[in-house]
C-alpha cells in the first residue's frame, strides 16, 4: 500500500497492564474495581473521577491488551496507531511516585511499540504498527527545574514515542502557569508532539438535576476543557515565544475554533490584553493541530476553514486580507484522524464500531477536501508530523 | 427601501431608566456606582458579577437613554432593532419584587418601543424603529403556576413586544427543571420568540490565576453558558414536546454547533438517554434560531450548515441521508444580524464600532450565501421571525 494511504489512528488510549495495577489498587478515583453486574456475572468498572455517573464505565481488556488493540485495528482498516495513556494519567500522584511511575510506563510504552508488528510499506525505514506518547511526571507540585530533563529523557532513549500526552492542570495551576516556562522551551527543541487531551471537565456545576448519564460531561465538560486550556496557552504567549512548539488538540479543538473570532473580538476591546499577543487571536489557530474526532464532516470541514484562515491574521489589530482560495484544503493539513479507542464501544455488537465508521466517514464527506486532502487527514498527516517518513 | 433590505438588529441591550434606578440603588452586585477615574473625573461603572475583573466596566447614557439608541442605529444603518433588558435581567430579586418590576418594566418598554420613529416604508403596516423583548418573572423561587399567565399577559398587552429574554437559570434549578413545563406551554402558544441569553458564565472555575480582564468570561463562559442551557432543554425533551417554541440563541448559538455531532455520538453511547429523545441531536439544531453574532464569516457559514443539514437527522440513530445541495443557504434562514449594543464598544473613538462592522462583513463575506441570503441575515428574517410583515 503506498504511504499516502496509510491510515493512522492518533487519538487511541491504553491503560498499560502496570497502570491498570495501579488504578486497581486503588479505593478512590481514579480506580478499576469488580462487582456483580445485573446479569450475575463479575464485571470490572473503571471510575475515573469522583462521582462519577452511572458508577463508572465497564472496562476490560481493550484497554490494556496490546492484540485487542490490534484486532480493532485489523477490523477498521487501521494500519498505525499512536497510542496514549488515557486520562488521568499520573495526576493523583504525588510528584516523586509519579516521576517513578512516568520512568516506569514509558520503558512500557516504547516496547508495546517496538515489539509491535511491521507494516508491509514501500518506506525505506520500516514502519512499526504501534508508535506512542509517553507521560511527563507533570503533576501538582512538579518542580519546573525536573521538567527539561523528562522531556529530553524521553525524546532520547524511546525511538517510538513520539510525543507527550499532557492533561490541563500543569503542575497545579493550569498550563498558563509561567512556572512551566522551562518545559514548553524543552517540548520546543526536542520536536515531541503534546496532545493536550481533557480530563476533568469544565461546567460540571453546571449539568443540573436531571440524569443524562455521561453525556453532558463528555460531549460540552470535555471540549469546554480543552478550548480553556489552550485559550489560556494562546492569552499567555506560550505560542509566540515558542513557534516550534506543536500542540495537538483533542477532540478536533473543542469549541475554540467556533469561538475564535468572539475570542479575537474580546481580546481587541478590553484593555488588559488588547496588545500582549503578536498577532490576532485567529492566527494561532493556525499554528496548532487537530484531531479529527469531531463525528461530523461540517464540523470538519470548519475546523480545517479555520485553520486555513489564519494566515490572514497575521498581525494584531492589523487590516485583515480578504479570503483566499483553498484556505480549506490548505487548513486540513493540520488534522489528522483518531478514533477514542477504546471510549465509546457500541451499545450493541456490531461489525464496526459506530464511533470509528463515523469518524471515516465524515473525513470522507467533508465538502471541498480533495481525495489528497482527505488522505492526508486519514493518514499522511500524521506520517509528516510524527517524523515517520 | 425594500422591506427586504432593512437591517433589524436582534441582540441590543438597554438598561430602562427605571432599571438604571434599581442598580444605582444597590450595594451589591449587579449595581451601578460612581467613582473618580484616573484622568480626575467622575465616572459610573456597572458591576454585574461579583468579583468581576476590572472592577466591572464603564457605564453611561447608550445605556438607557433612547437617542443614543437611535444614533447608534443611524450610524450603522440599522433600520430596527429588537431591544432587551441587558443581563442579569430580575435575577436578583425576590419573586414578588420580579413580578412588580417586570412588570412596570414591560410598560416602559412598550411605550419605549411604541413611541419611537416610524420607518419609512412600503409596507401596508408601517413598521416602528424600535420594538422589544419583554421580562417574565422567572427568578428563583418563582411558582410554576404563576407564569403561563406572566406570558400571556405580557403577548395579549403589549403590541410592539415580540419575545421575552430568558437566562439560563429558569426558577433556580436550570431549564431542564419540570416545574417549567407550563412555562414553555404558554411561550409556544402566544409564539412569543425565547432570546436564550447567558449571564453567569460556565467555566469561572477554570479561568486561572492570569489576569485576562473580561476574555475568558466572556468569550467562553458566555458561550459555553448558552450550549450547557441549551442541551439541556434538548436532554430533557422540551423540543420533542413542544414543536412551536421558537428559542432564539445568543452569540451563534455558543459551541453547540461544533458539538452538536459529538453531542449525537455521546447520547447515541449513553445506555441513560439513548432512547430518550424523538430525533438524532443534530436535528434539534435545525429547530432554533441563531444570531449571527460570531465576528466571522466561516463561523456563520459553519453554524447554517449546521442548521441546513438538520433535516437529514429526523430520527433517532437512524440510517443518516446524504447531504443535499443548497443546506447552507436553507440553514441561513434561521441566523439574524446583532450587535450586543452597547457591550463592546470601540477602545478608541472611530466612526463606527468594530463590532458591529465585523458583524455586518461576516455576512457580506459568508462563502455560498447568496444576495438573498445575506438580505435575509441582516433583516428578512428577522421581520418574518418577529411577525414585522
Amino acid at each position: 500500500m503506498a504511504l499516502s494511504r496509510l491510515v493512522v489512528d492518533i487519538h487511541t488510549h491504553v491503560y498499560l497492564p502496570r497502570y491498570a495495577s495501579v488504578l486497581r489498587s486503588r479505593t478512590a478515583a481514579p480506580r478499576i474495581f469488580s462487582r456483580s453486574a445485573p446479569s450475575g456475572q463479575t464485571e470490572d468498572r473503571l471510575v475515573i473521577l469522583d462521582n462519577e455517573p452511572s458508577g463508572g464505565r465497564p472496562i476490560g481488556p481493550q484497554y490494556w491488551d496490546r492484540d485487542e488493540k490490534l484486532k480493532f485495528m485489523d477490523k477498521h482498516g487501521i494500519d498505525i496507531s499512536i497510542v496514549s495513556t488515557a486520562n488521568p494519567w499520573l495526576d493523583f500522584l504525588s510528584f516523586s511516585a509519579a516521576q517513578t511511575l512516568a520512568r516506569e510506563l514509558n520503558a512500557d510504552l516504547e516496547s508495546y511499540c517496538s515489539t509491535s508488528p511491521i507494516i508491509s510499506s514501500p518506506s525505506a525505514t520500516p514502519l512499526k504498527r504501534l508508535y506512542g506518547f509517553g507521560l511527563l511526571p507533570l503533576v501538582p507540585g512538579a518542580p519546573s527545574a525536573s521538567l527539561p530533563s523528562a522531556v529530553t529523557d524521553l525524546a532520547a532513549s524511546h525511538p517510538h514515542i513520539r510525543g507527550v500526552i499532557l492533561g490541563t492542570r500543569g503542575a497545579g495551576k493550569g498550563l498558563d502557569d509561567p512556572e512551566l516556562e522551562p518545559l514548553w522551551a524543552a517540548l520546543a527543541e526536542t520536536g515531541l508532539v503534546v496532545f493536550l487531551h481533557p480530563h476533568y471537565g469544565v461546567g460540571g456545576q453546571s449539568w443540573g438535576d436531571l440524569d443524562n448519564g455521561h453525556v453532558l460531561p463528555l460531549a460540552l465538560g470535555f471540549p469546554f476543557e480543552t478550548t480553556t486550556a489552550i485559550t489560556r496557552v494562546i492569552l499567555a504567549g506560550v505560542l509566540d515565544r515558542y513557534p516550534r512548539l506543536r500542540i495537538l488538540l483533542a477532540h478536533s479543538g473543542g469549541a475554540l475554533p467556533q469561538l475564535s473570532s468572539r475570542l479575537a473580538s474580546c481580546i481587541a476591546h478590553d484593555p488588559v490584553v488588547a496588545s500582549r499577543l503578536q498577532h490576532d487571536a485567529r492566527w494561532y489557530i493556525g499554528r496548532l493541530y487537530y484531531d479529527a474526532v469531531a463525528y461530523g464532516s461540517a464540523e470538519l470541514g470548519f475546523v480545517s476553514d479555520t485553520v486555513g484562515r489564519a494566515a490572514r491574521y497575521d498581525q494584531q489589530n492589523g487590516a485583515h486580507k480578504a479570503a483566499v482560495e483553498g484556505e480549506r484544503n490548505e487548513g486540513s493539513k493540520r488534522m489528522l484522524f483518531g478514533t477514542d479507542h477504546p471510549f465509546f464501544p457500541p451499545l450493541n455488537d456490531t461489525d464496526k464500531w459506530r464511533s470509528v465508521v463515523e469518524n471515516l466517514e465524515a473525513i470522507d464527506s467533508v465538502s471541498g477536501w480533495s481525495a489528497e486532502d482527505k488522505d492526508g487527514v486519514q493518514g499522511g498527516n500524521a506520517l509528516t508530523l510524527f517524523n515517520l517518513v
